[in-house]
């Protein structure tokens, strides 16, 4: 389907106070809006991490995208590597050496702006042929797909500024163990999700095994339970967790930083006897991260994300590369919208080796910020089912997409910043440590 | 497309007698044609290598098949497994736990029996939609496909029986250098080929060594030189060669078998100064031999198959897999007819990173023998031109397609066997010997 116009649109949604390692979720939280409009009429959409830089080289590949067609992908990864090829002028990677692009364009900036091109295409091809995108990633091979509940520690109310109608999230604070038990509570009788990842590298680590010993007297040991302290704590303190949850947790994420990192805390683990999976979206982030990944058994399992590895297709590629050499894959995620939502669908239903349960942040959307007709999407029995429809199978609320738009244009938010929004309501001190313990 | 009916026909078409480090090919070659109808009337066309077994699970396979979508591959792999995993009970590939196959089965009968039900579902998902296949494999990234000159050391004549037609093939004897300077010239003089693969392990390696350096003398620089001798020399005779012909060859290709030989090659090699590629078809197979490859550095070009890895999809992702760790793809060829001449193109020109010319037998296909109509594909340069035309771009020709299976019906041929007709036709005495020297 030949592409006549490609519209991005930045759009801002309500955000909970969650923290994390680095600080705190502004109120706010922003992403763009791909929408490819093809010669029928019809349209296609993505969505992505906003970034001014994304947004900005989204919008300035508006007339090189505009006469393509939605078919030949490839067609689009060249045209979105040469005009981020041509503000960078270091070395060529040979893997890409046809589309001239540099090892750190090819692994950031090429993938992230990509993405949501591509997804809109696959979006708008499947429109235009009938079929769902699931198909044009190989097809799927399961109708409905798990994802995790995704536990924050967090403050109450909606953060900071109050001028930008601010919302207060459903949520609450919940700084301690009893207050997470609750809020998995709250959100598993919400969606049904039959796993629990904690985000961790908040409180000292005795207190986060607490919470995850809590978790599991609670919910038993049928929840598999995660815990991603987003590389808070040194070697020596993940061993420590890691001994302690040896048997608890389904996967061990991103404890410390790096391949070397989490390489000799695999070795330590497996020294005293316990071969708990390591998970990562942090230190293997790139295709080019794997082959010294799996040279020091780094990780045993890979968070693949369609937004940062370069689109779905990608992410098909990734799993194969996982199976290839016995490494487990499961899906990451940022605060997204339904486009995003779907496509994570679409693309799990397709890569059956992904059999763990995704994360998403969907539940800290708020039921009003939705930009897709209907509303937030449903889950049962914590799954999304994928639809049938053609393309990514929902409808764009327009108005809701422009009330999204006009926010951002009234707020203030632009890159996120954990940090500072931390300094400017919890502590004027912090500083990012990773790691802290 | 929900497919309405699976036809599976065996044809034979006329071979030359070709020489390499096994035996000779027997005069005629089989191969089979998947064809699967729509329930909008259209046909889509898929072929694969001649075995019985294959013949016989594709020909059980239809029912199983029929009712399936074209756009849903992924269903098709599952029950083209099922139907291979019932009747083998060994222990299951975790990675490809979802499907229920056994490793063995994953890596030779489900990848052969897949593939052309998956060349032909592709292409009438793109007849269908209106698109050629390169787009169905992410989009083309070129027009042209270029092809190396597919030379053989080879006997006189058609083969050995008579009685069924054979035909003597255009190209002569050629069993020594000079011979083959000319078969190259033939054959550069009719398809335009710029770059030469000699099939070596025939006559002891001096000979060999002699072969390519007239090939140099009389091509010059700028033509790429490869020599694959099937394993036909020990890792001391690879190093000589390697060494006699290092600064001459493109890439060695399977010089001698097995990983563990190409590992000690590539280092003694290493240790020379020489940092030629070895590049394989028999070492690394499929996708489970990759890992021990890469740990131990035993090739540097993988030359893929669809035929044999599980389809196109499949090397797509191979491709993927060989960027991510540096590895060169290059295509692997047997005796084959134009519908796989058309899916190597729309393969190749669909990843960017295959950027060695690929392998084909289609200049030893008797220009009678060709079951699309039309009759031989046309080479411009050593290229093929990857239609633009939805699906893989060729109409059948239903009579030479009934011709072909005439043929097979008629001919005694079935799973080849180079061996045996060495014995038959040029040495009673015969043994397969690998290494020979």
């Amino acid at each position: 389907m030949k592409i006549t116009d490609m519209i991005v649109t930045s759009v801002t949604m309500a955000d909970a106070p969650l923290r994390n390692s680095v600080g705190i979720h502004e109120p706010y939280v922003n992403r763009i809006v791909v929408e490819l409009v093809g010669e029928n009429g019809l349209s296609g959409f993505g969505e992505a991490s906003y970034s001014s830089r994304t947004f900005d080289d989204l919008v300035a590949l508006r007339p090189d995208v505009i006469g393509l067609d939605t078919a030949n992908l490839n067609a689009i990864l060249k045209v979105v590597g040469e005009h981020l090829g041509s503000a960078d002028e270091s070395n060529l990677d040979p893997v890409f050496k046809n589309f001239d692009l540099t090892p750190r364009l090819m692994n950031s900036a090429l993938a992230r702006t990509y993405s949501p091109i591509e997804v809109a295409a696959l979006d708008l091809s499947g429109r235009a042929w009938g079929v769902p995108v699931s198909e044009l990633l190989g097809g799927r091979t399961r109708d409905v797909v798990p994802f995790s509940a995704y536990l924050f520690y967090k403050h109450a109310g909606g953060g900071g500024e109050g001028t930008d109608d601010v919302r207060d999230d459903i949520y609450g604070e919940a700084m301690t163990a009893d207050a997470i038990v609750a809020q998995a509570r709250q959100m598993i009788d919400a969606y049904g999700f039959r796993s629990i990842k904690l985000k961790g590298g908040v409180h000292p680590p005795d207190v986060e095994i607490a919470t995850i010993r809590a978790l599991r007297d609670v919910f038993g040991p049928d929840v598999p339970l995660r815990i991603d302290p987003n590389c808070a704590w040194t070697v020596e303190t993940s061993q420590y967790v890691g001994t302690e949850l040896a048997t608890t947790l389904e996967y061990f994420e991103d404890p410390t930083p790096e391949i070397n990192g989490m390489s000799a805390l695999r070795k330590a683990l497996l020294e005293r006897g316990i071969d708990m999976p390591l998970a990562t979206n942090m230190c293997v982030t790139s295709f080019s991260d794997i082959p010294e990944s799996i040279a020091k058994d780094a990780v045993q399992v890979i968070l693949g994300d369609h937004h940062y590895w370069g689109g779905l297709r990608a992410v098909v590629e990734l799993g194969r590369i996982c199976s290839t050499f016995g490494i487990g894959i499961s899906m990451h995620s940022n605060s997204h919208l339904g486009i995003s939502l779907m496509a994570m669908a679409h693309l799990a239903a397709a890569v059956p080796m992904m059999t763990y349960d995704a994360d998403t942040h969907y539940p800290w959307l708020h039921e009003d910020d939705e930009i897709i007709r209907g509303g937030k999407i449903r889950f049962v029995n914590g799954c999304v089912l994928v639809p049938t429809k053609p393309g990514l199978g929902f409808e764009i609320d327009r108005d809701a997409l422009q009330h999204g738009h006009e926010r951002f244009l009234r707020c203030s938010y632009r890159d996120r910043d954990d940090v500072l929004y931390m300094r400017r309501t919890v502590d004027p001190n912090w500083e990012k440590l990773l790691p802290r313990w």
